[in-house]
């Protein structure tokens, strides 16, 4: 079976093929199974909050019909931005495994770190940096195709 | 006409007779016209992320068919939590005025300052305590009659 992991990071490449920002994510339930993947949508859907993690999180809830993801793992390829880690939050997600560490755009590990402060409503479990190197690998190879003249449409998740 | 936060008021309002934490929203355009106005629909949608900012700066990409909400006014009876004031830059939001302060859950004018922080990628002009204590009356009223045994079914937008 494929790990959560993988399963993101195969979200995360059919997000590139789209002309997404490559960035895939998956709920587990407490049993390990999958309650739901997704990759970023924000082209498709022209919505700057389309984030993986915004989609996989609500799909979760729909799925369940419950309330919070407190029993369960949200997996993504990146580290989450400011808007998804005050997600995390609302949707009350037990655990937390990221991929690549963001230093200029991440909201976790870096810059206001959301989950750490005093005042955050709820804190996961976070782990930060597994199979950093596949996420990161994906994302260097979008951004440099995006910058070679006629190798692609142009993008913009815009942060 | 109505102004901005007239509306915003009027869906906090409905919001508030849906069972919702009441919070409205209105995005107006640069000429001032009202292009959406939403409330809060966390528990109708089952979705903790339906905060009356995200979906009324959705709807508005989607009523204009634009990209970014550079030359818009938010227009929001609360204070917007760190996940909507994220959201703010995602959406490049010009100009947000806000009701009541949110000292507890409050990501802009308290807390993580979203807005104000070295690394965000865009900060709008923003505007607090505009029609305050209406705001806040309404905020008051709704959680009041939670505690009240009997008056009403048991909310949570949970931050």
């Amino acid at each position: 079976m494929a790990s959560g992991m993988e399963l993101a990071l195969m979200e995360a490449r059919y997000a590139a093929e789209r002309g997404e920002v490559p960035v895939g994510a998956v709920v587990l339930g407490p049993d390990g199974a999958v309650l739901a993947q997704a990759g970023n949508r924000v082209e498709e859907l022209n919505d700057p909050s389309a984030h993986a993690e915004m989609l996989v999180m609500r799909a979760a809830l729909q799925a369940r019909g419950g309330q919070r993801l407190a029993d369960c793992t949200l997996v993504v390829t990146l580290e989450p931005c400011p808007m998804c880690a005050a997600a995390l939050a609302h949707f009350r997600v037990g655990r937390v495994l990221f991929g690549a560490y963001d230093p200029k755009g991440g909201g976790v590990e870096h810059g206001a770190r959301l989950p750490f402060r005093a005042e955050a409503l709820h804190r996961p479990e976070i782990i930060g940096g597994v199979r950093e190197r596949e996420s990161a690998a994906l994302l260097k190879s979008f951004f440099q195709n995006l910058r070679q003249p006629g190798a692609g449409e142009e993008s913009g998740r815009g942060g």
